[in-house]
């Protein structure tokens, strides 16, 4: 293994994995550590609007992280890290999602749960007392913004809030909420985007007792385009599901005006029907206030799988 | 659950599991939190003779820990953990081991690769901006000395010795190694103790791939009277193996003068061979420098088994 080590977040990066991995970077490469932001998938329209107006470009893209230095952000469960985690070394973990990770040697596992990873780095900035750039400060701002879907989202803390607020000051973003919006609305639209993008777009796998179970997420700030494309996305989920032996998909349609979600599964749906107490009708059921997939949707679907 | 948390060490507890439990639980009183400190298993001599010497008790014992809001320290793994574990509610981990932890809500989790816990308590002490009573630096000194033997371990960090010297100062200790030395001495000696006391002294668990282990440690200044020990803990750990029904039962006995480890082993014993490259005659081989169950014979281990 080199002295230089790669910062990523998990597969199909967000806005939090891709900013908060450049700024953590940027953070150890001042403490005079090697440190490189990278990804390990496509960037969204609502990431590359971020990193547009700070300045700052797409980190690098890693295939295969066998046998490199790793920092695990944003995630800590080995299916949605880069290809060859296994034969990576991992020396550090910065995330605020539940645990499930498992290593032989110790290492930094640093985990709280916030409404974002880019809360965590600002904290680490501040421990290392190091200043905060402009461009840093808006990228994390973006982050926070993105992952607590603009302080509506059932995962943000009091925490996320005031340190959005110091970042807004230090990266000249006087309204906080506009630019919330303008950058989720950013990813919203489905507009020209095939199913197989749309499922893809924010795709991650849970092993749930011995069960694979793979959970979607898209944004929506209207529900009738989601409503005429919902047979089209119901047909390439029974594709994922076969492909890749999945017990269960599930896609969450997250309308982040009017907070709710409509969700739609494929695979053993009965346990959907447990976990909420709803009724599934044609692969779909609608749940009022649901915003998160970690919070809202994993925990008690993880209780009706044990 | 109540808003009391209960702040717990691992099973068999040893001198960082008490001290650090005792310390942390001072800290989160002083910042207003209902915590207090327990254990689930009898102290030993040398945790005794540090908790009298800075006139503290054994905390509370606790038998069940079900339906309690829990914070781990000194360890991750459940089951290292006090009986009941599933159905706690564990709300913080702060640890030195390595991980392999699994938990469905977000949590606070804090784990560095430092000789001890308590070296992390201090620097939470630092961040909350509390102040360390003379006999709060007593206990996380002496836990330091034990976890590190005396600085001598293969696990002792710079962090370690620098705060162990802060530590002394405020602690009144002007013999770091002196104080050091008598403590790992209450413990050392095998006088009186029955061959299921000592195994069962500090004796974990762990899950290597689908098979059970469990690895004790003794620590002692001089051979000639383990020697002597020899075959009776030998039955005894037969007996254990069969009990547990484990794939493998190791225990070290661990020299801290000479520095080096005698392994006896029963079960699959070629896993032994095949991780330490060195014949076992009689279910015993000898490890040069080996001082560690962490770090010199868990990771090698694992691998082996792999």
């Amino acid at each position: 293994m080199s002295d230089q080590i790669y910062i990523t977040g998990h597969k199909n990066p967000d806005t939090d994995s891709i900013c908060s991995a450049i700024a953590y970077a940027e953070l150890k490469r001042s403490l005079g550590i090697n440190a490189i932001p990278m990804r390990c998938g496509e960037t969204n329209e609502e990431t590359n609007f971020a990193l547009e107006k700070f300045g700052y470009q797409s980190p690098e893209l890693v295939e295969d992280v066998k046998e490199k230095s790793i920092v695990l952000i944003d995630h800590n469960e080995s299916n949605q890290s880069p290809n060859g985690i296994e034969e990576a070394e991992i020396v550090e973990v910065l995330d605020h999602h539940k645990i499930n990770f498992n290593n032989s040697k110790p290492l930094i596992f640093f985990s709280k749960p916030v409404g974002c990873t880019a809360t965590l780095v600002y904290e680490k900035y501040l421990e290392a007392k190091v200043a905060l750039t402009k461009n840093v400060a808006g990228i994390l701002l973006s982050a926070i913004l993105s992952d607590t879907i603009v302080f509506k989202g059932p995962t943000t803390t009091v925490s996320d809030v005031e340190i959005a607020k110091t970042l807004a000051k230090i990266a000249n973003i006087t309204d906080l909420e506009k630019f919330g919006i303008e950058l989720k609305k950013q990813k919203a639209s489905l507009f020209g985007k095939s199913a197989t993008d749309l499922i893809n777009s924010d795709l991650k796998e849970f092993n749930f007792k011995d069960k694979k179970v793979a959970i979607g997420q898209i944004e929506i700030v209207e529900n009738s385009e989601f409503e005429s494309r919902k047979k089209e996305i119901l047909t390439e989920l029974q594709k994922i599901k076969e492909a890749k032996n999945l017990s269960l998909i599930a896609f969450m349609a997250t309308n982040i005006i009017e907070m709710g979600t409509t969700l739609l599964c494929v695979g053993e749906t009965e346990i959907i029907e447990k976990a909420f107490h709803k009724k599934v009708a044609e692969n779909s059921v609608y749940l009022k206030n649901v915003m998160s997939r970690k919070k809202d949707i994993v925990p008690p679907l993880e209780k009706a799988f044990s």
